[in-house]
């Protein structure tokens, strides 16, 4: 087998063999192939795609490459979540008590934030003294005694996407339905988990710009993760607009603690809860999310969590030292509020990374106090900007300029959940 | 400015900018852009090509990360020519001397085979004690006093082409038309030559398979020369069948020194004499070149070539200690004798390479005593395979198995010269 061999396959629009899909995944894994020979590969998989079962064998070898984790002992059915990233999605931080209230276990291991959108880990890093590394015992023990874990994964589970996700990055490879899908599949189906529900997010925040990729991008996760054995379905949501009313760290914390406590956002309660729905029917429960999250009772699910993982519920959040707001420019109401403008914004504040090795901010930030259809009248407050140095401010509000459009009219109704891709 | 921008840029099919070029080649070529992002960039060019402006700016980029050598004390008309590489095209060996005998200098700097195709460094260098270095004074003094010299290009000619070549051969990104033409005229223009008529072949043997692509990489080399100021222009040559009764290094040099004494195969006088008359009109001169070389007067100036650089023209060149004789299979026609075959078996007997630091045999080769057209008689000899251990006869046997066509009529007329490609 050759490296090159395997390559030129794939530039004339080849299907790759069994043995050149199982071969190069090891092989690179290993160190037997070159970074410069998978990065080839890697673009010409970019223009050449891959087809269902050649990509589930991808999946599959990358799988192979590492340990699938065992959660038998749990002892409740489990299923897991997992969102293609947008700004202000701390869904993670509400769903994993809820769906844990319900009778379900989710196990969900997941990453950092890279750009402008948010890492579940970096959000709950911003609670004093908690801790991502679990060693796998210890994450079945806490499903068992609490019924959901975030943590992050560890270099045992699927190490040949951790290396090719790292290639990725800096080879302008990213944007790719067959590798997206491969990269998340393989991380999920490692996990462990008997169930999965993607939320794959649609509009000028999230990764996929429109409707038909990311369609097509969910239908490609749903397939892989039944492939082996997991059953999978999608949500596609919309992510023109920001969940919530924050976009931060330790501010999209505080704005979950609201929401378990019964209150917060409509919107980050709809999709919370429909994901939460299309969870429990993929576990066989029938329980009513909606009704258990309106109850506050999953707050204290989620003081467990964090006390599990050496976090102090009650210890106060970090909070910026500087702060910057800006004003409505005009009465009227809000027509538009951008995602991908207010994600730039946080980034730029320190609530993201431009390199995976940056560390992050757990207190800068942006808040918005309307959103659209709301009313606003000029000169009231429109953002708070929250920094820990004043240098932060300029970037940020360069990228909000043209984030809000104020109009005359209220816009039309946008649905968040725009579609459901079964099995 | 940023690599995987630049590398974004041209997986999304636009064009690189002149500053993206220029900055790429410089930072990669001094080992700041990492070999998986040039990596990446090369496939994303394959995929995407280049427009003839951006091309011409990509070449630029790579010639000035070198030298451009300075002939002008050579004291007569420059012209050089380049083949994309035949089976038994040993025509350099024979045009340098008969170029400078007409009047013109053949600055050639030369390359080594790599694959079923021959080198002609590696040809010339069969002959005992000739060496390829040569400091660029030097090759000013030999084209002074003799008109002709083939050496090797020294590290400082276009260090981007010599990178990014080794890139390209193991990440399957040699086949691109851009990526050839500019890594050809990039070191052509960087050797000084006036004037550069390129050998374009075309068929089994050859890389190019067909006149279409063969025509295109062609139009493509001779715009890139014009906008560097090298007046060019290009044949295309026939390549389904090898070149002359040889191929193998040394082999082939006792060839050439037949063509040199005025006689030797009529093909391989054909297309030298074609090439000739076309280099000779770049330059200016109105000599007859096939009138030159039947007078056999050219030898001489090859041998003095030879001695220019430590050869030794009386030497013997070597003999192969392993020969194994191919009879014809059947009486009647030679319809076909397939040029890739034959090469394949070449290279298989040890005359050519598989990796650029592979030594070569000097003596291993094969020769064919039929041509399509030719009579056999079933059971008379059709090949001669000359070898330095009888390892070798296996592997190039199984590779002529299917090299010949024999049948009851003779082929139609195939012209060697199929097109000729102006500025």
């Amino acid at each position: 087998m050759d490296a090159v061999d395997v390559i030129r396959t794939k530039r004339d629009g080849g299907r790759l063999s069994d043995e050149q899909i199982d071969w190069f995944i090891r092989t690179y894994t290993e160190g037997g192939v070159a970074d410069e020979q998978a990065a080839a590969l890697l673009m010409a998989i970019v223009w050449r795609g891959m087809e269902d079962d050649e990509l589930a064998r991808w999946a599959a070898a990358m799988l192979a490459s590492g340990e699938r984790l065992d959660l038998s002992a749990v002892g409740r059915p489990t299923v897991d979540k997992h969102s293609t990233g947008g700004v202000g999605d701390k869904v993670s931080l509400i769903l994993s008590p809820l769906i844990a209230e319900c009778g379900a276990a989710m196990p969900q291991l997941s990453g950092r934030g890279l750009g402008h959108t948010g890492g579940t880990l970096d959000k709950m890093e911003a609670i004093p003294g908690w801790s991502p590394w679990l060693e796998p015992a210890d994450m079945v023990r806490v499903l068992q005694d609490i019924g959901c874990v975030i943590c992050a994964a560890g270099a045992g589970l699927a190490p040949a996407d951790r290396k090719l996700y790292a290639l990725r990055d800096v080879t302008a490879t990213v944007e790719s339905i067959p590798l997206i899908a491969s990269s998340i599949m393989s991380k999920k189906i490692a996990e462990g988990t008997e169930a999965l529900v993607l939320d794959v997010k649609v509009g000028t925040g999230a990764f996929m710009p429109d409707v038909g990729s990311a369609r097509q991008l969910a239908e490609t996760m749903v397939r892989l993760g039944e492939a082996h054995g997991v059953r999978t379905s999608a949500l596609l949501t919309a992510m023109d607009t920001p969940l919530g009313n924050s976009a931060g760290n330790g501010l999209e914390v505080i704005e979950s603690l609201e929401v378990l406590a019964g209150r917060g956002p409509a919107d980050v309660v709809e999709v919370t809860v429909a994901l939460a729905r299309e969870m429990l029917t993929l576990a066989g429960l029938d329980a009513d999310p909606a009704a258990v999250l309106a109850g506050g009772a999953v707050l204290e699910r989620f003081r467990a969590m964090v006390r599990a993982q050496g976090g102090d519920p009650d210890a106060p959040l970090p909070e910026a030292v500087e702060r910057w707001t800006v004003d409505a420019p005009a009465t009227g109401f809000v027509q538009r509020l951008d995602a991908r403008a207010v994600g730039i914004a946080a980034w730029r504040l320190g609530a993201g990374r431009e390199r995976k090795e940056d560390p992050v901010s757990a207190s800068a930030g942006v808040v918005w106090f309307a959103r659209p259809g709301d009313e606003v009248e000029e000169g009231r407050p429109l953002f708070e900007l929250h920094a820990d140095e004043p240098a932060r401010f300029e970037g940020a509000l360069q990228a909000l300029a043209s984030a809000v459009t104020i109009g005359r009219e209220p816009p039309g109704p946008a649905p968040l959940v725009i579609d459901r891709i079964g099995p």
